[in-house]
């Protein structure tokens, strides 16, 4: 639209909406004139949920978790366990651990992994105040939970090495292995090698 | 995350994001932790933009064309040609109409075309509305702009037969043919058909 004809009002939103990652300027046109079509209530709703959400919340100062207040719910419960860590890449891994219902411990975000391809180095995450936490929260099981990829590799030895030094410290790292519901004929060559070789007590599976 | 340790707010966030169109759960939380990732002001700015957007925006009574006042800019405009109306389904069209800097003339937005099969008859668009600026406002062309749709056509048709009681009004449709850049051979059987019928003067094009 000519500049002269264009709403001021419209292009500020289409502007701001075309900001947001995997938004261009045609799908943030698209979502304008959506919001513009639905009740007056919820566009204002969502815009004040996006407000209250980059105002209210921040990151947990002890495992850098997003939380409402300084230290999250995680760290701040009594019934977890505190001695258990699980060091993650970043915080929607927090959320997919927690909606396997399966872990009671702590975490620690590292932010990140370990790339120099993107000039990512130990220095940029969260790594010296996991050491600190270890030395001083009596931790006793560290859980490396990070991707299965070469970066993820990388900075889980990276750590494992900073952590050598507490001689008590159990480190461990998720087991790697056949996917549940897949079939052997179509299970990569090289996971199924891990398989095969970190295989389990069949009598394990039924505890 | 369980219910406990999940953040209010950012729950909110990402309800209210995941009822924009193609965006699922998966997705608003994808935004909501990129707008966190942001600068405060980012994300208030994005927030500001939304409501601004909702709040502000009107449709024009004239042309029900998006405004921010009663009339719109272009109904409003005293240079552009108020005896010329250009039919066309939505707000969209209107932009990509302005963005060709082709016409200066009025525009009319029906809100939709004729179809049956999604229950939108005619009464449900603004046609009474254009009938009436026809008589009233002393409009000697109407360009009908809808989609090459069978609706569209449909529209057009039912526009036209409304619209047969002014004698003297011109009522023309866009030209269809052979798309800008494209090649013969690639070109569909029916619009190369159209394109041979409606062959205009080669001298034409280069006034």
């Amino acid at each position: 639209m000519d500049e002269e004809y264009a709403s001021i009002v419209l292009e500020n939103a289409v502007r701001e909406l075309s900001r947001l990652p995997g938004v261009g300027r045609k799908t943030a046109l698209r979502l304008a004139l959506h919001i513009l079509r639905r009740d007056e209530s919820e566009g204002v709703a969502l815009g004040e949920a996006i407000i209250n959400l980059r105002k209210n919340i921040r990151y947990c100062k002890v495992c850098h978790n997003i939380s409402e207040s300084e230290v999250c719910a995680v760290c701040g419960s009594p019934v977890r366990d505190h001695r258990t860590v699980c060091v993650v890449e970043n915080v929607r891994d927090v959320m997919s651990i927690e909606n396997t219902g399966q872990y009671q411990g702590m975490y620690h975000v590292l932010g990140g992994v370990i790339s120099p391809m993107d000039g990512i180095g130990p220095d940029q995450l969260e790594i010296e105040s996991l050491v600190k936490r270890v030395a001083d929260e009596g931790i006793t099981e560290v859980i490396l939970a990070l991707a299965s990829t070469m970066e993820g590799d990388t900075t889980n030895f990276y750590i494992y090495r900073k952590l050598g030094v507490f001689d008590s410290l159990k480190i461990t790292q998720l087991a790697r292995g056949m996917a549940v519901g897949n079939e052997i004929e179509y299970t990569d060559e090289l996971t199924l090698g891990r398989s095969l070789l970190q295989r389990t007590l069949f009598s394990e599976s039924f505890k």
